[in-house]
């Protein structure tokens, strides 16, 4: 077996294969996947497997240089914070919902989760190992 | 989206699919998957998602008129009760982890788990529903 | 087996996998299928199956925001109650024939039933379960 | 569109391209489908399509030599005489389900109706149109 | 074996799956196949099978609602006064040959015969059957 | 176009490929074919297009080493006839029809033709050029 | 195997699905391939295959109606007059090396040969038999 | 990017699949990869990559239980050691190469290195991560 | 372009990925290839390209072990001299035709010539580089 | 085996298909592949392989015409005179970072190594060998 952090084989794929800029959406199961988006599918059912570790194991191996979250997400501060704690010192971006669902147009991959919590959905721009 | 049960879309049709004695696998993130068969990797990291959550998406959603687990597994009290709650009145079968193996090489499919947890895997066979 | 629900394995996965504001488009067997839109054909021979258990099949697994039938299917007032019944509280809207057929192309996927009565089409946009 | 006979794509083809001794399997919702054997689904959900509209269809179209029920559906006395009467002249035989599951490992598909009668299921062996 | 009709897979399938105002042409061995458009290649050589048994074998099974070939046929009036005979009550509709090549591009498939007629090539536009 | 001989795409890339020894078969519509060999389709309904324009066909562009008919065959002199006269000086070969469909299962491929004679199948041993 | 003509599987049901104006491009080994243009690579090293006979072998099965190559290719006269031969009774005609290159974009492939002459490649536009 | 470990797509979601027992092939150019068995081709020209770096970066995520190589590596002391180190406290297990290259047919992928030094190839059988 | 050496694209594929032991078999027009064995087929027509200067451009690249030609090409004592000249070192062996048949299921591949002189086959056994 | 060169089937198979003009980039590990273009992956971890040995390796089998690098990789200067050293006689092109990555867009292939050495990325412009 792999020692620890990603399990999945296509998004172990996915990340390796990650240059800089590439842009990977995490989502919650209600996310749009734009047609021709790859969409590495890891919802199973309500809530399992939820958001914030499914952003984890991700943030686990891979470099993030910018993240966005949609404006509506604000009012779930609990969210927020979690997501601002994870990926310090990165800083949080804001762009309302419909942008960030045209963003995703440019997705190298849409990682569906379990998640059932309103606009539970990150960009997260690829940096630079180097 | 779908209103409630699995989410996943080819966990969706492979249970959609399943013909009366068809055999399903929900494994451990180690079991290894016989060549040719199929494999729906829902293991995302460590203990995402756990076993019993997936079962349970499972169980919603498919006739078992069979369960069987490894003997090895006898000893992790806490899931075989957990497992005979779930598949009541379907009775709990035991085999060595070998011939459990064995019996993955006829399966329509493995659906692999992030459970840490040995032995945690099950051979579902399913019922019909008339 | 499946306890209940959808049991077509393509159709299961679609509905499984469909994201806010999807478009699913349940047809008679007239329909055009744009071209590059997938088609899961359910349709076997004259009115086999017909338009409505096929639509309460999917309506009993897939929330629905928006329901959208072409003007023309007005005067046939037995299935316009159908629908409305079947839909509550979703409104049913109503657009021309040819508006209609140019939506087909945002379509996920056109479902194509045996149901042989003009105009029996329904665009049906995704909700979201939470 | 098609004047009348099989609407579905592959069916048609299947019924096209069939020789002399092919087999052909339509069954209910619960057949299991042997590995290789390919499956056209037909099956939306229960009940829907059932079993004889299908095969009527079937017959419409295809040339039968040969049909042959399991034993254990003999107590269907309604179904045994509608399929002996659609078969006409052409003699239903009966073996055990075992044995007819067996078979199906030679078919060229095996065609999964919404049926949800147990045992449901007739081997049908193409006879030649000259 | 199938009864009687068309018995190659391809066509076979394509007609079934035909949809309101969708085009099929049926061409002879020389017409170009516009890069993207599926051809279903009947021609074995010169003259085999040549185009009018193959359009009767289509029009056997298709609802044809309009049809259209090049003026340049008009000539050759023993091919025109079959297409009439076997069109009615459809009116054949006359354009020149480049714009009738323009329109293959929306094609579900152009079928090639072995015919070598010049301008043997028909654009025919699928009915409804209800 | 080509200038003369075998128009179809995939017939003639199998003669062009043919190694010495390779067995095709020239087959009417009912010969079934064995699971894992090619078909080329040719048939498109009932004569269309018939057995010996397709051989005539096959035998310009091939070179054939050997050629084997089913005994059943015989009665029909008119065909045997017409084999004998296209084949000289090559032998034709009698085997019973159980046997010939045996050979099949080593077929490069079938060619199905629309021929409606019974037994009208022809296994061509492909010779070599030099 | 095949009396005479063409070998090369690919080569051979190219030119048999050829269309009146359809482009086939005979190149030397350095000639760029467009993308999505494909390309029958008959290159096996320096010269082995040579332009020349490969051209020969095309035009001993297909109709061409009009050739065309680039004007950079006139100073070799060697190969100018040979083509002009071998086209007779078909006008060669000239074109820059640039342009030549946009036309293979419309290729209904590029037949790439061991050729190493600057230039060597030539437009083949089909013409029809009948 | 990947912020460290293996960056190889392939590579990365092999090992993110690997099951307990699973075999993985480390090897030099030569090896002779058995039938069926995926290669992974990493090797570019002579050395490069080396054996050891590949290798190392597979142990820095993956978990052996299990490493055997060819008896004839034996006296290459320098390799010996280095690999005794790095698998540490995984023993080194030896058989001869013959045994060794029919091992190979059970592996779940050959990992091709640019390694030129003989019998530099090693299996590695997964153990589990809990 | 390549500076020199093979052009051909799968042929240079398969001669980078060759391991020790791997064969290669370059064959005339006439030699048939098993099912399963793939064929590169570089035969354009009659002799061309022709066996030696093929069989050239692979010893250009390949390090050749062991070779084997059929014992019925011992009376053409100018192509047996040309072979033996070509492959000095390497011994040439003789095995019967009907072997040298058998041995190409082995093959990784079978290159096929424009070569039309009888048993011009040969089996190359790849060596190693180191 | 291969006897020296490049090793790694799929790019011997791109530098033997190469035409006049044709693109291939060598890259870090960071560098962005645009949608549509190919990547050869030979990243297995930071810095194996790196950059200079591919680029050999590359360019002992490819005639390169042009070649261009990022600007910002001037201060590299190490890296610039090893660059400048191998393409001689070939001059050093040079444009920004963001105008190479538009470059890349019209790439054959875009070749992936493990260095982690910044705007380590070469365009290379195929040239002809005769």
């Amino acid at each position: 077996m792999k020692k620890q952090g990603i399990l999945h084989r296509d998004l172990a794929a996915l990340i390796a294969s990650l240059g800089h800029g590439d842009l990977v959406v995490v989502a919650d199961s209600g996310l749009p996947v734009p047609p021709g988006v790859p969409c590495i599918d890891l919802a199973v059912t309500k809530g399992v497997p939820s958001f914030l570790p499914v952003l984890e194991a991700i943030l686990s191996e891979m470099v993030v240089e910018n993240a966005t979250v949609a404006e509506e997400l604000k009012p779930n501060e609990q969210i927020i914070e979690a997501l601002a704690g994870r990926l310090k010192p990165v800083q949080l971006h804001f762009i309302n919902h419909e942008s960030l669902k045209t963003c995703c147009r440019q997705a190298r991959a849409v990682i569906r989760t379990g998640e059932w919590t309103p606009y539970a959905n990150i960009l997260l721009y690829a940096g630079v190992a180097f």
